[in-house]
């Protein structure tokens, strides 16, 4: 017996596409499923996206599969065909139709699968194989993760639950749906009402991390609703989805390439949501305030200058105010004291950056991580 | 005698605003100069580009005050106070009137200019204090840079010329004006020519170089036309405009904080320029690409990243073409000998990433650096 929720099975293996870490993960479902999927909007997505696409078109699926350590990106007609034949194969493994099937990838660009070694990993698998917990189908689609990102919510006084888990620490900035996340309910959720929701809560999460502004190739979230356990108040579904992804976006952004320090940026009081949002991931992308969080270096003038860049035309540097976490910094001075305080601040495993901007009543919140030269080196000899 | 053009003097002194490096640079025109200008579109711009704006306006100019070492911005009604206070100094200095004095600065944010020091070392300047060359001047306008930058130029077979000095290493994306440049020409030009001349070149150039994507509170460039040397052909004129600012724009790449690789981008077949320039940026300013370059790294799917998460809808993967220098990496594939012939190359001390689109005949190009270790070293302790 796995952890997951009622009516879902995992398993993970390893077919050495890099390593000796798990790379092959497959979650299926005993029933069909309702399912919502948010893809990357990048015009080098790979099969891996337009199949998955293709077959969450239906809002109906059985069976996910993710491949880490290998995009299967850019590898022309030999990448479509390498995929449509891991979801043929998996399908045939489960007793279902390959339509029913997604797939995810991620990993190295322009390489094409050992599928020998995928061919034989997945005839490995089988009902007899022991079932993995979240933890392990977390661990199973990392790949420079440093840790595996997993989340739970129950749903208000009901029965059923959401889990999730995620990856993802570089080329990260989703713009519409993002890295590899998988959502598991055993709620019972109509396809238009989980589709809808899902989108609102993809865009209030994981479209609000940004690790390195790289959008990904493969970006991919899915939810799986299995219904095992019948239908919940809609509010306290999404209320624990919320919960589940915005635990796993911050978890996403903690855990950023080189990372040593959460930051989260909240911009209130703009025109609207949209220009808080442009302004926040203008703050939390800036190469200068990350390096400056990095150092503990108070220097907050960088933060005025991520303000001032975005060239939105309403914004008035003599309505705005600066905050980290709760102390002013403009337009209110700092004395000595009070930059060294800022410093020890931000010390902290976890900064807030803080603007109001005086316009309106937009809001956003978003969250990256500092600039470090562990991201350098980490990305410096990826492939080699 | 200096080495400015005919009508043109520079004087460099050093206030002690950060250490004792030249921080007051003063170029002044014997006679009244046509000038163009163009600035930073920050909304955090500060009283040095609002002021200077102001004095542009009328297209007419005698003399540009720059200070180092700190940029007078976020500073309120005390930073406009100085500003001021400033160009009236310099004014009385020249004997001209305050509305002829351009202002710019650079340096950290948000703390008040040292202005006792600023009037002495005003009060210490005059006729007899000796003139600056051309170096002095660069070097006197330097922050984090290494090297001074300067660019010279003849215009066609007439005896004037185009002479130019330019700062800038970090938070450089310049977005309509960029960092710190000034432009000395002795031929006549008229107010209208010269400033449409001076914007296409801008666009050309420094609006094409990303460091870092963060952009300066205070960017400026300014051109000033002595006329001493009387009318030039406009197309020779042009060029050796275009050649100056084109070099002076590759400095400033190649001189990026911690860069050690100067990358230049060029993306042709492009639906028009614009989408071209939006591609380049998109790859020049990609944190994966710069330090795939840092690493050597024959990772050149990075690119497919950087093109396809500018969602443009009719880029189609299949007729991209990506080379680095002469040499295709997409679509045909390069196999092992080929990836460490790529790597080799990636070594160089310029690296030039080549994309065409095959939609239509849009081009663009554009200039920054590989991220290293050092930027990260520089940033995290810059004010400390």
């Amino acid at each position: 017996m796995s952890d997951l929720p009622n009516g879902f099975h995992g398993r993970v293996t390893n077919l050495r596409i890099k390593d000796d870490t798990d790379d092959l993960t497959l979650i299926h479902s005993e029933q069909p499923c309702t399912v919502a999927a948010v893809f990357t909007q990048s015009r080098f997505c790979g099969p891996s996206v337009t199949l998955s696409r293709h077959h969450a078109a239906d809002h109906s699926a059985r069976a996910m599969v993710v491949l880490s350590k290998n995009a299967n990106v850019a590898n022309g007609p030999q990448g479509d065909a390498d995929a449509h034949e891991v979801t043929a194969l998996v399908a045939a493994l489960l007793g279902c139709d390959a339509s029913d099937v997604l797939i995810a990838s991620t990993g190295v660009i322009g390489r094409p699968y050992p599928m020998d070694r995928i061919r034989q990993g997945l005839q490995s698998l089988n009902p007899y194989t022991p079932e993995a917990d979240l933890i392990d189908l977390a661990r199973g689609i990392m790949t420079t993760d440093t840790v595996p990102k997993v989340a739970r919510a129950s749903i208000g006084n009901t029965a059923a639950s959401v889990m999730g888990i995620a990856k993802g620490v570089g080329m990260i900035e989703p713009d519409m749906a993002t890295m590899i996340a998988v959502i598991l309910t055993d709620a019972e959720v109509a396809a238009d009402a989980l589709d809808a929701t899902f989108r609102r809560v993809v865009n209030r999460t994981f479209n609000c991390v940004s690790v390195d502004t790289d959008t990904s190739t493969s970006d991919t979230a899915v939810i799986f609703a299995s219904g095992a356990k019948g239908p919940a108040p809609s509010d306290d579904f999404d209320a624990a989805l919320l919960s589940v992804c915005t635990d796993l976006a911050k978890q996403i952004a903690a855990d950023g390439e080189g990372a040593e320090t959460l930051i989260e940026v909240v911009v209130d009081t703009a025109r609207d949501d949209d220009q808080a949002h442009r302004v926040a991931k203008s703050i939390v992308n800036s190469p200068l305030v990350k390096t400056a969080v990095h150092g503990a270096d108070p220097n907050w003038g960088r933060v005025a200058m991520a303000v001032g860049k975005t060239n939105e035309p309403d914004i008035d540097q003599d309505r705005v105010v600066i905050r980290f976490g709760d102390r002013e910094v403009y337009p209110i001075r700092l004395d000595d004291a009070g930059l060294a305080q800022l410093s020890e601040y931000l010390r902290g495993d976890e900064v807030v950056i803080h603007v109001s901007l005086g316009i309106a009543q937009g809001h956003a919140r978003v969250w990256g991580c500092d600039l470090t030269d562990g991201y350098v080196r980490i990305n410096a000899d990826y492939t080699t």
